[in-house]
């Protein structure tokens, strides 16, 4: 295969989500649609009409035939947590490249299998976590990393919420436990444990301590809940996610120096800028200045930015023989983790978890 | 008296909070400054000249004589919390109406005290929590109530920190056991504990639970904490008070159609208007509409309007015979109670406190 020709995506499944990730890869300059795969070829078919697919994406009955094609180069996985560890150890065994969506298993034990598959079939695997290819990432990442402007950080504050519909807290995967069984821990709360730690350089915790008052349904599933992490050094995170309240992606992140937050950290309000408000002044509890707002523009809306980072590194390992990016193994494996220890805290009686890598 | 004479305010000790207050008194319609009082008064003479208190002030070198001199009608003590007790009960016992400065006392059971003697000698009490007198509060309270609006109230995040400088962690009388025993949670989790409460109409929590990780100076004095407050039927709130990062004073409150926040909900940004934000739209996780900005202008800074109400109540009591409005001390009780329990949950190895009023 010529050099620069792009990935080419396999989709297994269709989810809701794959609809904005088609699309990313159509809009992402390394990337291109090749095909989809659903247990129902006639579903699969409905979807790629209903999402103006190009009509030379091959459509199967099926997500082996996906990985059966020589022409896959990758495939983006939006199944239902449970079937993670099947499709995703399935597709490194057939040299796949693998986007997963999270929460990427249901515990680290079955990542760890799927990382496994991807390491020993030497592909690429990254999990669809796409705020963090936003260049606002990028640019908070640098102010938080300048020590002489920001300080220390002392504590962030997330919160991830959105109101599930009747329908939703009944029907949807992802309140059933065979499917989703992290619940809005799995699929909210993955994005403030990920911000925790981003903000943080990736340093696990030393515990993790849910809070009191998770909110269950009848089966066992999360629908509401909270935890703090805390750290060696006194550092502290607090959590927040539900399916219960209206929508809201607030972040806080407090310094010795400076504060940052931002009300949109998982999708911005706008797709070609996103701001953040920083106030690095420092008199006396009074508000003079006030908290500046920092707009980032980008070419490409963050999924699009992280379908082409993805394609990227799977590009070099295709065409230039290097090795997997080993970082986005470790990070989804530390998210993991702590999403566990949360889970793992509610279980018995909201004890601290002690983290351990 | 003649009606309508203003009422004339004596303010107990020099501290820093007292040049606002000073000033708040001079802007209130229904208020003068009449007298001060240090333990020095060399320092309260100078204190007057600092904040150029009219000439007509009498200054005075103890506290006793501020509560002797039969021409004030009420106090502010802004002193450390562990004069309350003393001080709050003589005032009451001199027949002068309770302007008191937060936290109100060490314990519930010292506060018991001072509304006692306050309802023994038929004063008004009332805390100087300012940010519950802002035309911004009621706003937000109309909203909050509207059910078919807002929906439920599922939970309330916030954050109140400010960074302590070097001198300040140090001799502020804020970390010190003797002075403001109850540190962060006592100044600045005072605050979110009755924004907590306020949201929800001052019903309180069945169990306070502190997070994991406060911090403590070597005197054993609060400097950093954290809580969830978890509601019979499921509501939460989680707090966050802090003197070791940035000035924060965030506020999310998740209802099940709506959502509204602020930035600055202790201090607004400008004295002359403060705004919240509103999101009522319900569209599946997306932001379209994104939050709407209310903005409500005030006439008078909130410190002001906390002092024309407790002055409006005072006189309605000297001129009119009315009875003290026993709001403010059951909303103080409540509060102090949550403190309480916060203190008592990190006492006792993070156990969660049953709340019992």
């Amino acid at each position: 295969m010529a050099e620069n020709h792009p990935i080419q995506f396999g989709i297994l499944g269709c989810a809701e989500i794959a609809k904005k990730v088609s699309r990313a890869i159509a809009m992402a300059p390394n990337s291109t649609l090749y095909a989809i795969g659903s247990r129902s070829i006639d579903k699969a078919k409905r979807f790629s009409a209903e999402n103006n697919f190009p009509s030379g994406v091959k459509i199967y009955g099926s997500y082996d035939e996906v990985l059966e094609d020589e022409s896959v180069d990758a495939v983006y996985i939006p199944l239902p947590t449970s079937l993670h560890l099947k499709w995703g150890v399935m597709a490194a065994e057939k040299k796949k490249h693998v986007l997963l969506e999270k929460p990427v298993a249901l515990n680290v034990g079955e990542l760890d299998e799927i990382l496994k598959a991807c390491e020993a079939n030497g592909v690429q695997f990254m999990d669809a976590t796409m705020w963090m290819h936003h260049p606002r990432t990028e640019k908070m990442k640098d102010i938080l990393s300048n020590r002489s402007l920001f300080g220390e950080i002392r504590s962030i504050h997330s919160i991830f919420s959105y109101m599930g519909k009747n329908n939703f807290l009944e029907n949807d995967i992802r309140v059933k436990p065979d499917l989703d069984a992290l619940g809005a821990l799995g699929d909210t709360g993955w994005y403030c444990i990920r911000m925790s730690l981003w903000a943080l350089d990736y340093e696990l915790p030393k515990t993790v301590t849910a809070h009191r008052g998770p909110i269950f349904n009848k089966l066992g599933v999360n629908l509401s809940c909270g935890a703090t992490l805390l750290w060696e050094d006194g550092k502290v995170a607090n959590i927040h996610c539900s399916f219960l309240s209206n929508l809201n992606m607030d972040v806080s992140i407090l310094g010795t120096i400076g504060k940052l937050r931002l009300s949109d950290f998982v999708i911005p309000f706008e797709e070609t800028e996103a701001s953040f408000s920083l106030r690095l002044a420092d008199r006396w509890l009074r508000w003079d200045p006030s908290p500046d707002q920092n707009v980032v523009l980008t070419d490409l809306p963050q999924e699009a930015r992280m379908v082409t980072e993805f394609a990227r590194l799977a590009i070099k390992i295709r065409d230039f023989g290097s090795n997997p990016d080993k970082k986005w193994d470790s990070i989804s494996r530390k998210t993991q983790l702590v999403v566990d220890a949360v889970k793992a805290s509610m279980d018995k009686g909201f004890e601290p978890i002690e983290i351990v890598s």
